[in-house]
């Protein structure tokens, strides 16, 4: 027996619970909301919805997400196009410019190195830093690479290919710190964090 | 100074700011999933979006949200018409639908009365469950209310606007019951509820 087209409440409920953390209650309570809400929430998130699938691509020099062709940290002329801090995506580059405390620019990988997961250098953009770094030259030259990947297995793997990639291409390559998180515990840090945190001690 | 057209990606994440319990960090995760998601999954949260809004309406008798003239419910001639229940919302409806108890048709009064908030029985849908009542007759003829409004102080006034308007009119008006919920303990019922449970005794 086919089942009759859907109503537009059930396939509303439906379409939210593809979200991630969206379950049927959620989903509910949020399509109530539209219905009882002005049609400009809705009118608003659809067309949003719509916009960033036709618009949105990767910027031609750094590979993180823009409507244009280059992104507004590559069109930034007063950013330091010496320093390439590379990302695993570009959530994590929006973490770093939160923090207003860097000024070079980007590369966004999208994605992770992981043998496990059969996941080669070819399948994330690291092709396109290499380019990239042979393309430039002068006093755009590019002469510090950091590789800001998570430290978890993939991300330093994906660190160290960078490193022996990257280095006999005379450029310098350095790794974000990894250690006890400010603010924190020392006693409730995992004892891996401990480790490293002892190991990479630094002179004061 | 005129703000520059946000870009698709965070006119995105506002739209799903505007939902409610959507902050700005799962705002953020919801873009970027649609972002590396297919586009199935964004066009059909989107086409769903418009059509919710396009085509649902109220239930010509019950005032149930529906995308017909009149709903589901009120469609099926299984549904024992002698019997309206009350209720403040169509998520309460599906909520004793749900149930699998209830066979009888509905009224949904898209509210509640309100005097602290200035909601009179003319700002929600009291006048189309009199027009009903009043036009049934003969085997359709309407027997019995149940107010299945919750048991709150506005919950409270609706059923009792509702038990003076209906009486008179010749049709029998009960209440849902209230009292300690099933398989919960009594320690830690609220007095109030437990107060409650105790003056609705009933003979065993």
């Amino acid at each position: 027996m086919k089942a009759a087209q859907k109503d537009p409440i059930t396939r509303l409920v439906n379409a939210f619970r593809q979200l991630p953390g969206v379950g049927e209650r959620t989903a509910t309570r949020l399509a109530f909301f539209v219905l009882n809400e002005s049609d400009e929430i809705s009118r608003e998130l659809a067309d949003a919805l719509v916009d960033v699938k036709e618009k949105v691509g990767l910027c031609e020099d750094c590979c993180n997400l823009t409507d244009r062709d280059r992104c507004a940290i590559c069109e930034d002329a007063r950013r330091d196009r010496s320093l390439v801090c590379v990302v695993e995506r570009t959530q994590d580059l929006r973490a770093i410019e939160r923090t207003g405390d860097y000024g070079g620019t980007y590369h966004v990988l999208h994605g992770l190195i992981s043998p496990l997961d059969g996941v080669g250098p070819d399948d994330i953009y690291v092709r396109q830093l290499i380019t990239r770094l042979q393309k430039t030259g002068g006093e755009e030259a590019i002469e510090e690479v950091i590789v800001a990947t998570s430290p978890s297995v993939d991300g330093e793997a994906t660190a160290l290919y960078l490193q022996r990639l990257l280095e006999p291409l005379g450029v310098r390559v350095t790794r974000i710190a990894s250690g006890i998180p400010i603010g924190s515990d020392l006693e409730y840090a995992d004892k891996v964090t401990l480790a490293r945190a002892l190991e990479q001690r630094r002179q004061m």
